[in-house]
């Protein structure tokens, strides 16, 4: 499956630098950090528009594919090192979002759940 | 595939709730921070040793599992948007990382790979 | 001085929790990340212009400036530990800035200075 | 007052660049965002011993103080363009943490206030 083989080509990578003993939990959320600020960087001056024709130019597009592929990277690294199964969790919390959010009343609105019920 | 699949839940789950005008790149990614800072606050006090055991317990399992799924469902979505090929982007940039840091000078070292020829 | 005077009551503030083995640079890195993250939740769904019109409604002025403050908190108590002079070290970045960004290159470009000849 | 004059530097810095059209407080939002991710790179892979020694050679100290002002100058933006005074926001948190985290009950203890009766 194709998180599963990402995440064996992430455990190879790591053996092969003996870099297994950087990569705790810790760390990691602070590498995925450090890659959320760069792709940050890729849209911070942007408008709403321009932001949605970022990868329509070649030098764009490749710039926002290298920052989303290395926040995907750490997350699935975390994951692992966390025993967390990715797809598993993710299903789960679709679920969740859609008791929390239920579409009559959330529709149209983009407020936090704990706020759905003042409006 | 595990990975469109979830993100056609995503597309059934914003157009349920008329959420796609929310869903601009830029929005996205300010939401995908959000999540990461969520993250970031359950490992933040937690020591290195600490932070590798927070899943040994049912609720800590249970808030790192559902911050983890939030941060890739916002990811997910906003490669969707993009056009971006998740599985593809990440697949190259494990190649390009494998040219940026070659094992026997990477190895044991947590340095940049523009660093590297400085030790 | 103001920043001297915010620090000396966080000083005292830890010291009166016993907090002090909590804040290390790192943890206190991932906690400013934590508010940032906070401080993102609130402008994510919104347009430029919604956002620069958060203040103007006292529930949305008091939610940002305590995110802000809680900002603001976490940097002065890091630039603390670190004993790194806040007020020095944003003037002589100003004047870095300043010489990175000629205005007559920069104007009206939202540019990182690295590509800033390339146009 | 400290804050005042470097929030006046940065308008005009911003004025003779002509990028005030830029500093939306959501654009300002995740450049602060960005900078805190650069921050976090240099943080990522350390131990908490060794982050606590970031500044003793003068290349990490001069990273680090870059990296902080960066966060600081945006937030200083940030903060002017939304008419926020950084310094009453700061100490009104201060009193509202002290409240929350009343010292017989949050001695030693790094949990959020809303867990702190948990214990």
């Amino acid at each position: 499956m194709a998180i599963d083989r990402l995440q064996r080509m992430l455990v190879e990578f790591a053996a092969e630098r003996e870099w297994e003993r950087f990569h705790t939990p810790k760390n990691l959320v602070m590498a995925l950090i450090g890659e959320v600020g760069e792709l940050s960087e890729l849209f911070q001056w942007l408008t709403a528009e321009e932001s949605a024709m970022i990868t329509h130019d070649a030098v764009g597009r490749s710039r926002v594919e290298e920052e989303i592929a290395d926040v995907f990277l750490y997350l699935l690294r975390l994951a692992d090192v966390l025993g967390i199964d990715l797809q598993a969790a993710a299903e789960a919390k679709i679920l969740t979002n859609g008791k929390r959010y239920p579409p009559d009343k959330a529709r149209g609105r983009a407020v936090k759940y704990s706020d759905l019920d003042n409006g």
